[in-house]
């Protein structure tokens, strides 16, 4: 009989604010030495904030997910499913190299990840703010102030990729009171090293995401290439691995409890500086709608698809893109249901609006009914919005949308057109209109309209002229009759068509997409007006609100734009209730719990037998005496950090972020830092599948590999 | 921004063997100081085994529960769901004691707690099986060694009784290889003192029965009384309070994770040394069809109590007893799909036959052939035991055959009689043919009949001769319009008539028992042969068992039977998957997080308010920083151990047993170490409740409280 030496377990209810809210612009870092000292991170934060040193250096996107180099020789480490397009464009039938998992043994074997994707390296970042924004003179009408900051960032845009081996982006940041111009080199010659099997790096599958505990192998690798003058250049044979000027090393040693852990990457959208009257529509119209549209979409495609298992096959990826923002969605609307975030936000709120009025008893309610007031107009907007978006549910018409506004943009000089239609885009639209033909069945795209027409119907509010301009339900599928665009070729084709060819044809979507352009502008040009108000009220408003908070000494972060950001926290578990423990680790064991040998917890047989013979080796947990698979750290995340580096308070790689907990969800509005924990692959767990069960050696002995003593 | 101090949280999926199994005997704990000593115990193993010393003379059974004396004066205290039966019938639409809690602030106040609630003290346990079990002949049939144990017990039993203040029984340990003659006084004048509200006393409900996190605060105060003399009497005004020889010190210090427990009390039933194929029998047969029914039987009960308020509290326990059975039998079903605890016994078991072959090879194999066959014969029988019990589910069916039994039993002289109708079983017989009105509704006890004679007509084992003296379904209706014994005064009146009487009468359901009579003593008689066969076979199985662990230095705990046993073990919480860790403790923020205002989940106002208030005083834990309502101690528990004392390491009452949780259900079946924990509520809890929210001062003031310095 054993007495139990577990003495602060149940301490986890009782203790303050554990978790480390913060998604840091890399510069911010030296206004937070004391806190970076105090979880234990080693690295000076001079270091850290300098993006041409490591390990900044070594982290990447690759336009979506995040990643980090961990070779000199190019080798990149990022999430399964952020690999998952790449795997999926090289399996057939007889290769499945989703089921199978892929291994490249040699360079010359290593697969061409395709158009999407791509590789980019920040190497610049300059603020720009003083030309936008509040720079601008506030007599504009809100259109013009929109097109003037477009048209503003389009030029230093344009400037800044007179260099073809960069990629440059001007994004706000606090809502438009700063302005920054990000340069990435792209790299455009991606290739397939290794990924485990989907068994290995999808375990558990759309019924374990977003929860604890977790036990996917969410890791693969991927190769930059560039030109032999060490350049970015087209996907050929002739290119040679990109040389990275850094690269994480990877700390075999792992983490324990409590250790603490920095993370590098590319968070894509927060909302942490919303109002209360936006979280309120938010939870109780805009989520609830959007949840109840994407549940009628998969149904509709589960019913077209229904018996026809290759037509499955081409919506699963569709299906399970709606499948991960419906399950957030129902997070995020749970999430508000348990704890009160807008009545928390009106304290905040409220108290502001006091501080504002004593600071600036003349401007202030001026500026605070004109937010309201704006705020109120891009609520009422969105809705008209997401109805246009449900009557057009479509990949057909979407595509035939996006050919006839090329057309019309091409007609204007490059600098002039429309943003997302420039010179530069064109090589995206192309790659976006050739990609669909893998996802996609005319009948479950007639489908998808029939049934969206049916729900846009019912829908209480409806943009103005719209109604008269849709095709009738009974008249759809005769459309699709009437079509060339499902052709890959003739859709491509139409991208070198002039506006008249678009007005002339008689193709049916083509036909739709210049029928509802008119409409579709007046949304846009609406959306314009009302942005250009926000880029004049919102920044005003955090500016205040910075200065507030500065009053208090506490810094503040821009909410997410993907652009590079640091968070730091520590290994930890939480309580979702009280008297139950989650985390922080998950070992092989639970894999073996839950392997029911069906989908989608099937684990791989070698896997199995090497947990059976506990051949852990070097990669064992000394405290949790196996290998550990998952873990939770209190690190500040959202959507874009899939893939993001976790390292150690040295800068050493030990593990991959891939996920966030149920729990967690509401935190792109409000971090509740004692139930948010953000869930990542532990790099024991990826060391040794590669070596007890994928036996991808040539990977190992590329990486730099720091073994515990 | 905190560092996480849980250093140890993860460590419980790797730890060996957690729990402490054995339910021991008493004087079995001088065998087991080293155990004792290590998990943490300091009253010598000396005093524990001595029943009339403290701590175990204070612990008391109330006939299917557990309880301790609390003070001098006969103040006792138990579950508040062991005192159910007294809150209820003195509880009326005016005065809902269930509803509102009772506190008697005078002895004079104090209730009556019925005939039904009685306590019983051990004073003496003697061994006696030299005259029973293996002492009898070898030759004997089944049936004549049954009925001589029997016959052997009843002339123990009437020599024990001689002083009326005792009930003594002579149960049997280890299958029949020994039985102790146990005398208990029996004290029939039992009050009721205090009682939580139910939303205290029963939080939760049936929804979290079984479960963890919990949040019950389930005890109440009884009291015992007794005649002037000291000795047990009927119920009298004139009675005074039992005073206790000793009584259980209460420590408002409470425990900690790891701290060692001791826990005394009636556990009634286990199944620890059965055979794999009773597991089998029990997983694949007999479980399953037992759940079936009682699903059925609730169904039958909801929808005959549909719309009829009045009914349905008629038949509220009698639904929560069954709910409860149904728990258990899935969690058993679970459990057993879980974790294939046959083959654990398989392995066991061969290689206890191992051992015995080569102990014994000529006697071996005949015994072990022996048992097998008792043991498949058992197993067939019981399902013809199951089916009739399926075709006579009625209340007044079941009343009908207890009186005519009883009306032949009367015949014979008062020692002869099958025990259960013995003089000194009469006045139960009594109390529970009375306690019928309470919970007894003619439509639904017709619902239930009709429903159980479809079920049994689609079971594949019928009693041989039985489906011809079965009512037609169709002529149940006019059985009840054909009786009085729904009437209780004429129920109990039929306990005085004779044989003649019964055959005589007109009355529809004292027919169908004489009816029935025949097939239930031919099923009671081939339960005889076989218990017989088994009393013969069992024990020479369990001696050889008993030698074998001997042999590898094991002490064995025979099964649990409804006497006073002891086990001991330590607080802790434990994994029911990876990744996830569950309790050791609850604490009263997690009432408020259960709370919904709907049925189970109302915390009392004043609960809720001195919780957000933080009125802890000096039940704040250190550790939790707040009062702590339920705990896990890795103790060995069954069903019967309701109210059992949960004590320190000096034998103070920290707490009281009342569940276990959902994973440890197949507790009773196979002990797993790392996943069997016993739920208690926190000492600090019942307290606090007692001051905070009842204001329960007298009975506060009459225990004795060690405060923590």
């Amino acid at each position: 009989m054993k007495k139990l030496f577990i003495p602060a377990l149940f301490l986890l209810s009782s203790l303050p604010a554990l978790a480390d809210e913060g998604q840091w612009q890399p510069h911010q870092l030296l206004q937070l030495k004391a806190e970076l000292k105090k979880v234990g991170i080693t690295i000076p934060a001079e270091k850290l904030a300098d993006l041409s040193k490591h390990p900044m250096s070594a982290i990447v996107s690759t336009g979506g997910c995040s990643a980090s180099f961990v070779s000199p020789e190019g080798l990149i480490v990022t999430n399964h499913h952020c690999a998952y397009d790449a795997i999926q464009r090289n399996s057939s039938a007889k290769k499945n190299y989703i089921v199978d998992g892929f291994l490249a043994k040699t360079r010359a074997e290593e697969l061409p990840a395709g158009a999407s994707t791509r590789v980019y390296i920040t190497d610049k970042v300059d603020n720009v703010s003083k030309e936008l924004g509040l720079g601008l003179s506030a007599a504009m009408t809100g259109r013009e102030r929109r097109e003037q900051i477009q048209s503003n960032i389009k030029k230093i845009i344009a400037e800044c990729e007179q260099d073809k081996a960069y990629r440059c982006s001007v994004p706000s940041f606090h809502r438009g009171l700063e302005y920054y111009r990000i340069r990435q080199m792209m790299i455009r010659d991606v290739r397939l090293v290794y990924a485990p099997a989907d068994m290995i790096g999808n375990y558990g599958g759309d019924i374990d995401n977003f929860e604890w505990p977790r036990h996917t192998g969410d890791f693969s690798f991927l190769r930059a290439y560039v030109g032999k003058d060490g350049r970015p250049a087209e996907p050929s044979p002739d290119n040679v691995p990109y040389q990275s000027k850094d690269f994480l090393v990877v700390s075999a040693e792992g983490l324990k409890n409590g250790d603490p852990i920095l993370l590098a990457g590319y968070p894509g959208r927060t909302s942490r500086y919303k109002l209360p009257a936006e979280i309120r529509f938010a939870r109780d119209t805009d989520y609830p709608l959007r949840a109840a549209e994407m549940l009628a979409d998969i149904a509709t495609i589960a019913a077209a698809t229904q018996a026809k298992p290759e037509d499955e096959v081409r919506y699963a990826s569709v299906v399970k893109g709606i499948n991960n923002r419906l399950k957030k969605t129902q997070g995020l609307i749970a999430g508000f249901a348990r704890k009160d975030i807008a009545a928390i936000k009106d304290q905040t709120d409220a108290q502001f609006r006091l501080w504002l009025a004593g600071k600036d008893a003349q401007k202030a309610p001026d500026l605070l009914k004109q937010l309201d007031t704006v705020i109120a107009q891009d609520m009422a907007l969105s809705q008209e919005e997401f109805a246009f978006s449900v009557a057009s549910n479509s990949d057909l018409l979407s595509s035939a949308r996006t050919l006839y506004r090329l057309a019309i943009e091409k007609e204007k000089p490059n600098a002039e057109r429309e943003s997302g239609y420039q010179e530069r885009d064109v090589g995206f639209i192309k790659a976006r209109l050739s990609r669909l033909e893998q996802s996609f069945v005319s009948a479950v795209d007639q489908a998808r309209l029939t049934a969206g027409l049916a729900r846009y119907a019912k829908l209480t509010v409806h943009p103005a002229a719209l109604d008269v301009l849709l095709p009738n339900p009974a008249t759809v599928a005769a459309m699709f009759g009437k079509t060339q665009l499902h052709n890959t070729a003739q859709r491509l084709a139409w991208m070198e068509q002039n506006r008249a060819a678009f007005t002339q044809t008689d193709d049916a979507f083509i036909q739709l997409a210049v029928q509802l352009h008119e409409v579709g502008m007046s949304l846009e040009n609406r959306r314009k007006e009302i942005d250009g108000n926000l880029d004049f009220i919102i920044p005003q408003y955090m500016e205040a609100m910075i200065a507030w908070k500065k009053s208090q000494g506490k810094p503040v972060y821009p909410d997410a734009n993907s652009t590079l950001r640091v968070t730091f926290g520590n290994v930890g578990a939480y309580a979702p209730r009280d008297g139950v423990t989650k985390g922080p680790f998950t070992t092989v064991e639970g894999i073996v719990e839950k392997h029911t040998g069906n989908e989608p917890f099937i684990a791989p047989a070698p896997l199995l037998q090497a947990i059976k013979e506990k051949r852990y080796g070097v990669f064992k947990d000394k405290v949790l005496a196996t290998v550990p698979v998952d873990f939770l750290s209190s690190a500040d995340t959202t959507g874009g950090n899939s893939g993001s580096a976790v390292m150690n308070k040295r800068g050493e790689l030990v593990g991959l972020n891939f996920d966030s907990t149920y729990e967690s969800i509401t935190k792109d509005w409000y971090f509740d830092t004692a139930i948010t924990r953000a869930i990542h692959v532990d790099i024991r767990y990826m060391l040794w599948v590669m070596k007890e069960v994928d036996h991808a050696d040539n990977v190992l002995k590329e990486l730099t590999i720091k073994y515990p003593k």
